[in-house]
């Protein structure tokens, strides 16, 4: 095991803390060293009963100079605002640094704008988004990664292989549902289940804060500006998302070929004959995209597993490529279905 | 009970069915003297047990002759094709008919195009599309109104108010969520527990035949052609419909106000202030709207219970039109929920 | 409407509540003056969206000589112990009252053993148990009812037909299952979507505190000590319940004739042949029971709305008892299935 | 990967079949040369879309000779009945089989009297019952396993440490609860959503076969004879399976103690401390345990994954022992959840 990196995991309190002790608990070149939540004290299975049997470790309080001595990179699985003041730590003791929240994944005015004041200005220029179809070999070379966002996610990976066929400005429209455990384990009456089961709703119509980053990403991409509107939705699903891509492109392609052109090295991307669905990408870190046009007019339809694709496991992709590792190392491609 | 008016339900064995009996039961001014469906022979409580200690009556083999001996006014839950067959001789006895099939609601050019040579000549010209916000007046003087699907009857609802303010030949995308009692009692893969729990997913995307009912009816109304992608989905709900509508006006308009004062006088219809959900229509007639928008683009969201608004309870409404009662007669507003 | 009785709603914001509006709405002889919850100062719609268009009431913060105005009879949907303070400025007042908390469920001794010291120790012995197949004559006569926990419910009228035939001090074992919505509106991760959707789990087994209800209530009706083994269960379903007895009786004996017997003019009880379900009883005041025995080994299975017969139905099936109405005025038969 | 060993599944279709190609994909010394089913002529991800950019062969009309060329151990999900005839050829091809279906599961009087005439009869009293905790060394020299039913694993595990204290002839109870997925991919009116969702019943009380699978164990294993009285339930879940066993012990016993001690060397069985659920077990081949007891009343409960434990780990496990290898080789204990 002395060739393994070790790691740690801060913020395990969570379903992508968890996600993330389940991947690398048998991933090949990764050893877990340190867990942490916000108040420690406790072992790993009193959180997660599921882990009695698996795993043993105690849950730290967490602390940036104990994780330098045990581990050379660290997962932060914290909300947003709190995660930026504990990465500005671990950077300064030369930690690798993956962030699942949101802190390091805007420019600054973006961030500041539809966040908070940002607390790291130094390191936040030097983060590096953490979509690997698009930013492998910065990923490569990074410190700091900014995982995306799950909305994000999926919604780049099925609109960018169409914008060049965009009109500037033109407006875009997606219809995304979530399953509920996107929602965190906060205690809330929109995800009780008396109120979720039978039932789908949207939330924040056309002002959910994953927009500008899907935008923000687009322009730097492909220095094209577009509108996009952004409907999330909660589906009766504990785990998986959807997104329709509504478009019109400007002018006569084969949508399908452009798919299978754009991702055709890419291994978590399977380009899909039949509308996707969840549970052919739950458990997995596959994006499945699908294409039906009429005409000019697209509807692109994509799944991800919003825990995994969407947060964990390309998380640990993210860490593979940081570390020198190939990119599939440890990564799931088996869904639970059925 | 002699002067209530004496109906009979052909085809009882499917849920729509099921759902006009659980109406008609308790209706002030409607009597069920007959139900049949292709076999007869059985009981009510042997198709339906939840039924028994309810009603108890025998089903009949469906028959044009014994109906007219005993009813005036006809409820046929049938598939696409049969009930045209069965409509005709009913018709030709002077009874008045509600159809919940396809059978009746497209003009014949369309309707050949989309199903199969029609059967019914003579009578599709006089039938009237039942949708009683925009055809009461017709509904009231009819013998035969056609049923709306439960899609166009989300639709429509959704779009109408706001086509004068679209381009010609513009296109609009409908992302549309249905429960899979809305695929019918017949065994689908499709529809098995273990398919759709934890999933969701598209059929038909851009090709379902609902497409041209919706795309003939603003034809009609508003004298306007638009391009309709439109795009079914199965969610892990029984019952229920949820659509969003997804499109961009062509002047600046106040949409909220749009809606309310489009339906000002309508009482099943309500106009809402928060997105609509699955369960706030559950049991009921109504269909709540609700729109966003960010400048000229709109996200209009439409939810009805698709075996009620989308069917039965519909059909109940039409009934009533033509029976010269108050629509509402023996209709529920009061949802399942929770 | 000057003929109908003038009833209230104390605690209208929990799922109890709901549900006594919406069999109050439609009752032929009661009609509602009245709703309050521990606050006030809203509209019915604000809790209850889903009632927008139906009724529209302001709901007033609780206060007994505000009610003695208003109404001639009171449902108490509060919880436990908050309810005997208000039930007794009630009773004072010359107001009949159904309470569908536990505080007068049980005797004195073993209520304070089970809840907490009696606060209305008068009127306490006046309750009459409101379970009606069993207690039918002395709730007409009762100004004060104390309606049943829906685990009793299910458990007594599955049990009681067979306590003849049990041995004193035998086991008996009760596996429960109840619909989420029975642990009411309070947030808890145990309620939360992502705990229960695709689980299921016991939770205070042999220790649940409606065991003493259902051993007290065999005691005064059949004078016979039984021990009772308790599992109640949470299972992912939104409304309804089913309880499965197993024992062992001590002759040979007919178990479906006998339930046939015990039953014979109740008709809100049903024996159905085949075990029972959920969906068909969801929605109504039915109690479904099934039985199947090998030898003198039984299984009980009965099936209730944990809402409905389990608390809010069958509280307006004791307010009719006591207003010299039909038992069933007002009442559903009608389940919400599919 | 010369030195690994070659598999084949025969019957690659249902649920079992998919879920032993996830197992063996990953399987360090396992080698999955051939796959079939009744049919032939179709690629894996036709069968199962999930499995595309995961594994791709070709599925094979299963055919015994075929077989024989290319692998050494052969895993059976075939149907009752079809199995044993395909068993038979295969172990005259000195082929080591692991039988997923009932058919080597019960002596021959009992295996006749509930199923059908066996054809097989030679090679029956050489099979082993695949319960490793009771079968180990047997199972490691076995060339002919009958992998047991899901409902008798759990019961079995979960019953036997109590028998010592239990009287023969003596009633016990047990509830059983299954996922859907336990009734097969074969289309019913039983496994279709709308019946299941927001439902839960009972099928075959106290007759299902599964019955006399846990009573001759149960004689064979501690010579003593018990009245099983065995109730099974569908519950809207897809995977995972829950029992209540209730029983009176006739002596004064610690049952957590006795738990504990029993299992105390198994690592796939815990003893937890609060009442099971599915989900902590659902993707493992756990076995989770809880007791509570009321003097000698006890409720023992245990949750398994149907699909896993029940059926396709257990059958991995099964060929580990045959193989030499370590028991839990390959063998997941990381839950789905959440």
């Amino acid at each position: 095991m002395s060739n393994k990196i070790d790691v740690a995991i801060v913020g395990v309190s969570g379903y992508t803390g968890l996600e993330l002790i389940k991947i690398l608990i048998n991933h090949p070149n990764f050893n877990i060293t340190y867990v942490s939540n916000s108040e420690g004290g406790v072992s790993l299975k009193d959180i997660h009963p599921m882990l009695e049997g698996v795993i043993d470790m105690q849950v730290q309080k967490a602390d940036a100079n104990d994780i330098a001595k045990v581990a050379s990179l660290v997962f932060l699985a914290l909300p947003h605002k709190t995660s930026m003041g504990f990465a500005k730590q671990l950077i300064a003791k030369d930690l690798k640094v993956v962030d699942l929240s949101a802190d390091y994944r805007l420019e600054l005015d973006l961030y500041e704008k539809h966040y908070c004041p940002h607390e790291d200005k130094e390191n936040l220029p030097l983060s590096v988004y953490g979509l690997p179809e698009f930013y492998k070999e910065d990923i490569k070379k990074a410190s700091l990664v900014a995982n995306p966002g799950c909305y994000p996610t999926a919604s780049l990976l099925a609109l960018l292989p169409f914008v060049k066929y965009l009109n500037a400005n033109q407006s875009i429209f997606i219809d995304a549902k979530s399953g509920i455990s996107g929602a965190g384990k906060k205690l809330s009456d929109l995800t009780s289940f008396v109120t979720v089961s039978e039932n789908m709703f949207a939330y924040n119509p056309l002002k959910h804060r994953h927009t500008p980053e899907i935008i923000e990403k687009i322009e730097l991409l492909e220095n094209k500006s577009l509108k996009i509107n952004f409907v999330p939705q909660l589906i009766p699903v504990t785990r998986g998302m959807l997104v329709s891509v509504y478009l019109t492109v400007n002018e006569n392609i084969d949508a399908v070929q452009v798919l299978k052109d754009y991702y055709k090295d890419e291994e978590f991307i399977r380009i899909v004959s039949n509308p996707v669905n969840i549970k052919n990408t739950s458990g997995t870190n596959f994006c499945d995209i699908f294409v039906a046009q009429d005409g000019n007019d697209l509807f692109i339809n994509a799944s991800i597993d919003n825990l995994l694709r969407g947060a964990s496991s390309q998380a640990v992709v993210n860490a593979n490529l940081m570390s020198g590792l190939e990119e599939n190392t440890g990564i799931s491609k088996i869904a639970y279905a059925p």
